[in-house]
């Protein structure tokens, strides 16, 4: 550890200005809670200057304006380029004030100028209608972090400063925020980190002690707890602890020293020594009051330093105490020396910002649209499946499409702008390809026996899907690249995450200023109808149905059939801006449909007639089978194999779908058929037998304003499974060809009478498989010998 | 640190024995991993005896199997009442194998008996169709976790032992599942431990080095982080290390005589001394090789001790030397020394086991139902909201649902039973009236003026949406009760523990010998509508669509509008069984409707017309105006109102929904309502605007088999949300009661002539509304301060 020294590295005169800058972001963070009119006091308060609504985090901003300034002293004094990345919940009153003093918020919001005119927008629009939110939000300058959901400072920050060698991240950690699980793992981000070809994070803990109403954790164990803690974690902490102000400049000043020596200590030593060793990596640790500065009670009820200074510490201004006190501590911090005749920043407080790109607020990295380079993307027809005939020969979708992400890695690996990420599951999901050409990051301890990992690999595998999706969105967010890979079931886990990451795209894309991102791209894999041998535990395709309450624009689902309609649609993914993109495919030996060219013609319309499939050519069909989902489209066709055997007159029309959102109102989603097109697929009085490869409701969710949306029998996933072989999954779940045939018989009418001989022979055949896979523990040979002729 | 000491607590007489308990139950893991025929080799292995497809994980079993043997140990000597805890994944070869070798396994399948026949029937129902998972599952005699998707065992294992002062959980905490954020959170929960009134959890931390393909972070790190991380922690880690199974016996022994004994120190502390400061508990880390005791290499390639071990070592027995090396491998074991010639284990090996509930698999705090009281539930009559005319009094739904529960908490605090929990949100959440009766549970430092922070608190609050879920879960699945309350959004942060959940409770319910357990409740507030102050990331209530995806019979949602109905709503959960509730319920102050006794009728039913809002009396509506949600509900009676004034022939009928689930068809859900009743309350022709809570499109999915389905003209969350006001929340959404005055005179044939007026009024209101909120911040005094008459 290093000991918070006791020297004094700045002067009094250092300490007087950096307290009036410090005053200043305090006073505009208060004023943004409280005022509506009068943000410099220049009339006697009144009630009529404050807000109806009193919103707002008081409680953290202090401490995030405290390390605001420390930081800007950094890149002034040394030139660096640094991100600020605010973890605490609700603390955009101290982010958006500070970046106002440093001028960035005038230069992206013109109307916010730098006098009382744009003081009294500043202040306005603060949690209030039509404005801005009390967390960092697209809307926030500098910010990657949105502050509103807590857990995820510290993924996004690595995921940043991956291949930004330039780049330092200082990541505040609120205590409430560290007891969630995602930050309790991505501390352990340093083991994947390489000092040489990566830029760093420097996280600091901000212990106020407090969280909504009950004290945190962290701040209750032993001092000696909790630096055995952060040593444990791998890093070297830096106490800064106390609540007068001008002590505190000195110690923090000394923090900030130390920890920016040690990152260019380890730095130097990785890119001039190349000893990319693991080091111990500096944090600092700051305890300060929580709502340091504001009154000490409120009341009588204690207030600095406590809960109740977590939002508003002064709640009821119809009070005249209230208001007077809130009058009072206002006044504390001078407004009249920190701000001229104009309402404009003194200059020699404004001259503490850096200057321009160097303003934190201003990085590049935080508008990462800005910097993106689109990736150079091998052609997918190279990697073509071949497929003699439709159903012929059998592929590994997810293998072949890990050849294209392979050459993906190595055409762009100079640019060091894509990454591949997974929760321990690159290879089992047949991507292993890709290893071929890069390692997993890995910067913890090696044996001569282990297999590809590095430390400056470009696949990233923890056994957190948490940790993968912040990394992923951090690395999105600041201008690059990535695909990820999950079990399908479990990509719940970051349900939520994904949640925040579609709502930050929406927003970012109604703010002038934020240029387009990469999109989120996920594969799940090892799905629903291949967990047979994991059993009911790892059964569940309902992310889909998760995604798809998201706003209509940013997200789309694939569900290709085979390998080549696979490798087009991750071309699309990767091509595609803003997005959240799922893409569900097997990777299991399964038959292969489309040649190359009808894979790219199915996949750029998203839904389409098999015609080689059909037998309703030139005329009406009985009967539409629709099919969305690799399992799916092999049961269809089978289905289908089996009713042109017995009920060879039987017109059929088969219909895939890729691009799931095609089935949706065009007027609900920009991908959705316009009706007359619906319609003509799927006729307007016709029974469709839908496979599907998730729950089935969500079909019916999607075609509800069909004309044909009534005849719709959808077989999908009923929340039965076991241990089993693949194909009694689709008999329990009444997906497989028989219990399609059976839909078939039943809803075609009059068909039930001339399919008296068929239905029992589908009768038979699902009994006699029971008994096999009981007996032999595998499915009837006839099963999985099966193709399409 | 308790250094391991060398000391040789058991006679090598001891560890002979050891020995053959711990190589039957590898031999047992390894059968049935692979055999599905000849269990105790007594012919010579062929290809046939072997499965048709291998699955299952070796590699963490050797583990188990040492550890289970161990703990036995303790449990004879000094008579503890323990529980297992299997974090690892799949490691279910392991834990059957134990629970058959000490009996309870044929006990709870007496097909599976202690012979040749019934270890013929153990090795092949393994991973097999219509068997049982290669994790601990419901099926597992003596689990309480589900070893599919990793990262809640330790969660599980403290909510165990709540309340429960007799019992210790030994939670095995694999090195993969360690990196999940679940889990590294979950270690904090020593905080909020009581060593007097609660048990113990004995942390063993399973350091085998590998997931499926990598190195495991833990594994990685130094020795003295590894240490320092489990003291940071609060831990205090006896570390056994080796692969010398003679020393590691004596090496554990050793340790769980420590660890046992420092648990008994602090207890006795507690209980006799009363000194229930924190202690720092002793925690295991056993480092052994991944796959101890299989294969060195198998075709040349490194093998034990690498991840080539994690799931079946050799793969396949098509090879003759592969068939020979399993029949080696399973050999090593010596099967004939350790199962007498009807395959019944030897006796004196057998007597290793503990007796009857002794057993952990047999421990009655394993099958919670059991031993579940019900609550006492205090008459909700007595805390019902005065009512005079509907609509006219003002209630805090959740407030008053707080003293509801503070009686429950009450009522069962004796029986220790019942625990509230919330992350950080009880108060904000409104529930601060339990805190009148119990405290915060806290053990971690405290200052004098902490507010209700205590040892033995009922109320449980950390930052951890995870921990806070897991701890239920473990304290449900032991037979106890609870209550969870949650924002909305952020509930969406365990949608994968659910699901888990929501999956164990159905396959429990397909095991015959597991008892009913208290369901699983939550309370989702701070809800959508009336985050309007967050903005638009605490905004999204699709955690309903998530949890209806799950078997029908296990969930239910609950939308009470006012707050008897919420009251009424509660009850009714808390006396259920093996299911997930969710109830969705506003905290701020809003109209009430239904006095107790309309509030009970309502809630009996689950849905219903509201003759006094309605004016269809004796005959057919012109249109049905639906609601499900309280802010929905105001809404839809604002419109009524509206419509009743400009168009007063319009006949409307009012129907509130509380129970979600009655409008899905009784072939989908049990609560569901029969068509011909559902036809009779939404008409088979008219128009119904649908006021609903949530997304939209769910209504549209619940209702699509109805007559009237078409007619369905659903308003919800669209998606469309910032800092703003309340009613401006709804506006933006299109639920507001202008919006829905608007689409019932565009749906009702012929009204829209009839309503040029009306048209006209409702638009310029929302242009006022508009600018009133943009210019004032809050909402139209006539929208605030609105009452039904």
């Amino acid at each position: 550890m290093s000991e918070t020294a006791s020297a004094t590295p700045l002067s009094a005169a250092d300490v007087a200005l950096f307290n009036k800058w410090w005053h200043a972001a305090n006073y505009l963070s208060i004023a943004q809670i409280y005022l509506l009119a009068n943000p410099l006091l220049r009339e006697p308060l009144k009630l009529e200057h404050t807000k109806p609504r009193l919103l707002g985090h008081w409680g953290t901003t202090p401490g995030l304006n405290f390390l605001y300034l420390h930081l800007n002293r950094i890149i002034r004094e040394q030139d660096r380029s640094i991100l600020f990345v605010a973890g605490p919940g609700h603390g955009a009153p101290g982010v958006v004030a500070s970046t106002y003093l440093e001028g960035t918020y005038s230069e992206y919001f013109p109307e916010v100028t730098q006098d009382a005119d744009g003081l009294a927008r500043l202040v306005k629009q603060f949690s209030f209608p039509g404005g801005i939110p009390s967390h960092a939000a697209p809307t926030t300058p500098g910010s990657i972090n949105e502050g509103g959901e807590l857990g995820y400072s510290l993924s996004h920050s690595y995921g940043a400063v991956f291949d930004n060698p330039d780049l330092i991240v200082a990541c505040v950690v609120g205590d409430g925020e560290a007891e969630t699980g995602p930050l309790a793992t991505s501390w352990h981000s340093n083991k994947f980190l390489d000092p040489k070809t990566d830029g760093a994070v420097l996280p600091i803990l901000h212990l106020n002690g407090y969280k909504i109403a009950n004290p945190t954790v962290l701040a209750r164990i032993s001092p000696e707890e909790l630096l055995s803690l952060f040593r444990g974690y791998g890093y070297d902490p830096i106490v800064v602890e106390g609540d007068d102000p001008d002590t505190m400049h000195q110690k923090m000043a000394v923090a900030m020293d130390t920890a920016f020596a040690a990152i260019s200590k380890i730095q130097k030593a990785a890119r001039e020594d190349n000893d990319t060793t693991r080091p111990m990596w500096p944090m600092i640790i700051m305890r300060t009051p929580k709502g340091w500065t504001c009154p000490k009670t409120v009341d009588g009820l204690r207030t600095e330093g406590y809960w109740r200074a977590h939002q508003v510490p002064i709640t009821d201004l119809t009070k005249p105490e209230h208001l007077k006190l809130l009058d009072t501590w206002l006044h504390s911090y001078k407004p009249e020396e920190l701000f001229d005749e104009n309402g404009t920043l003194m200059p020699e407080i404004a001259a503490l910002a850096p200057k321009g790109e160097r303003r934190m607020s201003m990085n590049p990295h935080a508008n990462g649209g800005l910097l993106r380079r689109d990736l150079r993307l091998p052609d997918v027809t190279e990697y073509a499946v071949p497929v003699s005939s439709p159903g012929h020969e059998l592929g590994e979708a997810t293998r072949v499409l890990g050849s294209w992400l392979r050459d993906v890695m190595k055409e762009n690996l100079s640019s060091r702008n894509f990454r591949v990420l997974a929760p321990d599951e690159n290879n089992s999901n047949r991507l292993n390809a890709v290893l071929d050409v890069t390692n997993r990051a890995w910067n913890a301890e090696t044996f001569d026996y282990d297999d590809r990992l590095a430390v400056d690999g470009h696949v990233m595998e923890i056994l957190s899907e948490h940790t993968c999706q912040g990394w992923l969105e951090g690395y999105l967010l600041t201008g690059r690249h990535g695909f990820m890979s999950c079990y399908e079931a479990f990509i719940h886990i970051v349900d939520s995450m994904v949640n925040q990451h579609a709502k930050w795209i929406k927003q970012a894309d109604e703010v002038s200023w934020r240029a387009p991102i990469a999109s989120l791209n996920y594969l799940l894999t090892s799905h629903v109808w291949r967990q047979d041998h994991n059993g009911f535990s790892h059964q569940d395709p309902g992310f889909i149905d998760h995604v798809l309450n998201k706003k209509a624009k940013t997200v789309r689902v694939y569900l290709p059939p085979d390998a080549n309609t696979l490798l087009c649609t991750a071309k699309t993914c990767l091509e595609s801006r803003d997005r959240v993109n799922v893409i569900v495919a097997g990777k299991q030996p399964e038959p292969q449909w489309l040649d190359m060219e009808s894979a790219i013609a199915h996949c750029a319309k998203g839904i389409g007639i098999w015609e080689w499939a059909s037998n309703d050519k030139g005329g009406d069909p009985d009967v539409v089978m629709a099919c969305a989902g690799d399992v799916p489209t092999m049961e269809t066709l089978a289905a289908v194999q089996l009713l042109n055997k017995h009920l060879p007159d039987l017109k059929i029309r088969v219909i895939n779908v890729v691009d799931l959102l095609t089935l949706e109102s065009k007027s609900q989603h920009p991908d959705g058929l316009e009706d007359y097109v619906f319609d003509s697929l799927f006729t307007t009085d016709k029974p469709v037998i839908f496979a599907f490869h998730g729950y089935p409701a969500l079909i019916h969710k999607l075609v509800y304003k069909r004309t044909n949306c009534r005849n719709f029998h959808v077989h999908g996933y009923r929340e039965e499974g076991s241990t089993t072989t693949p194909f009694d999954m689709t008999v329990r779940n009444h997906l497989d060809r028989f219990h399609l045939v059976q839909n078939v018989i039943r809803h075609v009418p009059g068909l039930a009478s001339r399919a008296a001989y068929a239905n029992q022979a589908i009768a038979d055949k699902l009994v006699e498989h029971t008994h096999y896979v009981a007996q032999y523990g595998k499915d009837l040979p006839e099963i999985v010998n099966w193709r399409w002729s």
